[in-house]
């Protein structure tokens, strides 16, 4: 692949050489560029396919490192990647020791500031800015915000609190219409009204000129207007949303015209309070199938580059697809049953309910408060509420889920994809802390099923269950290649007991149970009768079934993919104790770190997540 | 106290038989009744003295229960109740068994949400809405919330969704200009000018009159007028701000004139999308001390009523004084210290700090995730941010202390006050999550003072050491009557021995510390040798001393004021059967149920937090 222009940028800077056409030709190399890599490792396509021209101006204009740039979210940073010094690294994207696809400080001293998770970005710069305030720096910082991460409250709150204080920032609102999927709330109409409306075309400059060119205004308006002051801004400025919020709005921009995005950052850099800058894009810019399909393109796997179809897949179901399939029948037999995501309804399974019952599905957009709070006010008035938040996004809602759900003991279900490693996305998507923060909720019922079939019956089981109940199962493909949607119901807390053993027993939650087995499997030949556990619930745990096999082993192993800090083997030791067990107990679980990106079964592997892991713990352990 | 009117009252429909005269004296009988009340029992009073007149028009014009009627915070639900048939119950207010400072559905059926915490009322109205409209039902769904609230971005998400869904609800804005202490954020400079700019007392019919009359109007004017269309409905709407995101903004609306109240009331129960009504209180009304200082009296204890001043406090300084003044000390030797608060600069001691180091103290009004995200921006710019949240307050940036702090591992200083039991505000209020969700987050430091002197101790070294750190205090007066400001640092993860014993071990933090070793000295009269460790850090654990003591005893006793779920007690465990301990574990703490309002003495004593309910442990367990 020939980058005759891209391999002359090494750093920022070295963009100001160029001419606005020789931009354009660097912006389609990067384009290139970026299919070519996205085709073979998997990534954020079409967010970075639609910012090229948008980062492009940015390091033109803005001296980083010495000015800041956020980018909320951060899987639309890889432009900024390639231009900041790891062009050639990001052949190695998402891998195992290879560049990460978010923003890390460790990387690069381009990357000011981490991300991950939606809708931070504002805060965090306005800290940045507060900081350079106190120390008496004098550096711009720019937060690169999508229309869709808007509508998290915490940008909200973030704007509210820069727009008081006035503090110089720039806020650039990369404005695509989506979330991942098509975006929602009023503000996205706002947002809409702003694109097309020829009126927000005009400068401040052109309409206040044509005001004044008014013959014979009506006196009494006039006065009017005199006293109204502010209001009249209403009439002369658009963007007033922001302007009311104390930003200086100036847009809406083509963030596809290189020489524009130049000329508005120019602007708002000389400004000297808080700035938005709307800038239109479009999302997949310059591909074909993710200009159709910005959302199949928004976070895809390896792909064929002519066809832009995805590599096949195996054959099993993933979980994800499984929960949209048992959910849209149990909806058929519970007509009060309604679903809700958090501008997921692909990535969750939701999309045959939203197109089966459309008046009971509801896409909030990005806001896990709201979508918990909400079901919270559903189930008070009646509804069956199911939730499917990813369990990283489901941190956001902690409170919510406290507050406002089991509090009341409102019978809402939870349905936590992306349970345990997800893999390529890394640290801040590992969902490795639910198993901990759910089950110390009282009233809570936590269910981990070990593959698919387990999964249907565990939500056709919450379904009857009272008080909040939350499943959480992994991103990807199950154990099972045939999914049993037959599967009668669970009784509340009952466990089940899968292989005999009188050396020592595992207890074990999730697809891990199957690893459980195999290693059991292994002991077995050395002589060693392991039996095995799917304890299913985290809680309440079945205490009886439990307490029968500890008993009878006297040696206890716990596995389970989330943190070991009061996760699930946390649970069975505390309840052990509290009957005076007395006996060894070991647990296999994720230790006190964030887990890095890469292919689950490596971080698995070197976490001793699977069968050899267990094996070598028994060995640790001298139990073999 | 005569309450002739009030008497007559056992119902809200009984309102409706009163004129809008009488309706004023018994405005006025409703004052002094909860003035009488609330200087007994203490409680929130400034807020619930603003709401008279806004509540006894929403009981008129709205049909409780049919009708639901959600209060945000639910603070300021005291006319509420006295009008929902609890008027003598009101007695008991905030005493155990006694009634709730907050909405509660047991209570009362008008209580149909239950709150606490700030800013989830739009969400959860929203959620009774919809349930109403999919089942064909008929009646209105109020939130009213504060414009102190409104700065939380719940809020902001459950308005945006509801504007774009155009659901019939209706938001009354119950604006007092205050959250707390006074508002902050740009929205409330927004509100402030709807309040003040007469224009905004216009109403649209007036507006638009005056418009067509205007003779000649400029031809290229009009033209463009008819192109902007939506634009020119900024020049002619008031609260285009709520409009733009969906709403029918009526108001403003004086919010102590009864009929004005009744009207407006009237019309937004007749619209059929979202309404947000714009009511103008003043927040205590009706007595002097708190009309003059709200903050003062919106949360506050027993006071005479005749002077206003606050019963005397006992001489032991509270952990919040102790916070404040040590801040102010660390922040004169640490140039780069700031402070942060969610509109609680009073009620977390940061009063001194504000007025000492304005530049450096930031309130960001009621948005904890903000907070939190602000001060990993300032972390990463060199800054040294003290967060100071209440314990269950921070519950709400829980994402933002794992994905904003800890995955960057930036050195942000939590000080989590009212952490533990603490009681008269109930169950969305008590501290009993926090040592579990701080601890099983990579790279926290997890600090709990026993005294006021040991905090001392404890924030000088959170000064030192590295990465996020909490320290979690109490609510009320510390164990010491004198505080020892000098008390030096603390190396990191060190407990300390305050006692030896041969015949079991106490592993404690906090205050009940003090409680360990009153236990001991009881048992040592019954011949028990029990030694005492105040282990300081839950995380990290003092490895060392805690296996010395805990085999040299082989009986372990560990005692935190949190939930036993993943906390203190547990981590003790992990760890010991980590190091296969071996021997007897009893834990101590708050077992898998909220706790009810009520003294903090009486909680404590059920839940056996104290010397008595050790030593009955110790005699349950056979131990003695």
């Amino acid at each position: 692949m020939k980058l005759l222009m891209l391999e002359r940028i090494c750093q920022p800077s070295d963009l100001r050489m160029l001419s606005v056409q020789q931009m354009d030709i660097l912006a389609q190399e990067i384009r290139d560029y970026i299919l070519e890599i996205v085709s073979r490792t998997g990534g954020h396509l079409a967010p970075n396919l639609g910012v090229v021209e948008l980062t492009l101006a940015l390091h033109y204009v803005f001296e980083s490192p010495r000015d800041k740039i956020i980018w909320d979210v951060g899987h639309q940073s890889y432009v900024h990647k390639i231009l900041t010094g790891r062009r050639e690294q990001m052949k190695t994207l998402r891998q195992y020791k290879g560049l990460s696809g978010f923003p890390k400080c460790g990387e690069s001293v381009h990357d000011c500031f981490e991300t991950g998770h939606s809708s931070t970005s504002i805060s965090a710069a306005l800290g940045l800015a507060l900081a350079r305030d106190l120390k008496g720096e004098d550096h711009s910082v720019i937060a690169v915000i999508g229309d869709g991460a808007l509508t998290g409250g915490l940008a909200f709150e973030g704007l509210n609190h820069t727009g008081q204080l006035g503090t110089r920032l720039i806020v650039v609102l990369n404005d695509n219409e989506m979330s991942i999927t098509r975006n929602v709330g009023a503000l996205s109409g706002y947002l809409s009204r702003l694109r097309t409306d020829p009126f927000y075309h005009r400068s401040k400059g052109e309409i206040k000129e044509v005001l004044q060119r008014i013959p014979n205004i009506g006196p009494r308006v006039f006065k009017a207007a005199e006293r109204f002051k502010g209001s009249v801004k209403y009439l002369l400025v658009p963007g007033m949303l922001f302007e009311e919020l104390g930003f200086t709005y100036l847009g809406p921009i083509d963030g596809h015209n290189i020489k524009d995005l130049i000329n508005v950052f120019e602007r708002a850099r000389m400004l000297t309070g808080p700035v938005l800058v709307h800038v239109k894009t479009k999302k997949g810019k310059g591909y074909k199938p993710a200009e159709q399909c910005p959302d199949k393109y928004h976070g895809i796997g390896s792909f064929d580059l002519k066809t832009g179809l995805p590599k096949p897949q195996g054959p099993a179901p993933s979980f994800t697809e499984v929960f949209g399939k048992t959910v849209v029948d149990l909806a058929a037999e519970y007509s009060n049953m309604v679903a809700i995501t958090a501008a997921m309804s692909d990535g969750t399974g939701l999309r045959d309910f939203a197109r089966k019952y459309p008046e009971r599905f509801f896409d909030v957009g990005i806001a896990e408060e709201h979508a918990v709070t909400m079901a919270a006010g559903l189930a008070r008035a009646g509804c069956l509420p199911v939730v499917a938040i990813y369990s990283t996004f489901l941190q956001r809602a902690y409170d919510q889920l406290i507050h406002d759900t089991a509090l009341q003991g409102l019978h809402v279900i939870f349905a936590l994809d992306r349970g345990g490693i997800v893999g390529e996305d890394g640290e801040t998507h590992q969902g490795i802390f639910d198993l901990s923060y759910l089950r110390h909720i009282p009233g809570m019922t936590v269910m981990v099923p070990r593959d698919q079939s387990e999964l249907v019956a565990m939500l056709k089981s919450a379904v009857n269950y009272s008080g909040p109940v939350a499943v959480r199962y992994p991103r990807g493909a199950g154990p099972l290649l045939e999914v049993d949607y037959q599967r009668q119901e669970i009784p509340l807390g009952q466990g089940e007991l899968l292989r005999e053993g009188s050396d020592m027993v595992i207890f074990a939650v999730g697809p891990l149970v199957y690893q459980a087995l195999e290693a059991a499997e292994q002991l077995s030949a050395c002589g060693k009768e392991v039996a095995v556990v799917d304890c299913r619930f985290v809680k309440p745990l079945d205490e009886g079934l439990i307490l029968e096999w500890a008993n009878r082993t006297k040696r206890v192993i716990t596995l389970e993919e989330n943190v070991l800090a009061g996760g699930f083997g946390s649970a069975v030791l505390e309840m052990l104790i509290t009957h005076s067990f007395c006996g060894e107990v070991a647990r296999i679980g994720i230790p006190d770190r964030f887990v890095e990106h890469g292919a689950p079964d490596i971080l698995r592997r070197n976490l001793g997540l699977d069968a050899a892991g267990i094996v070598n713990l028994i060995k640790e352990k001298g139990w073999l």
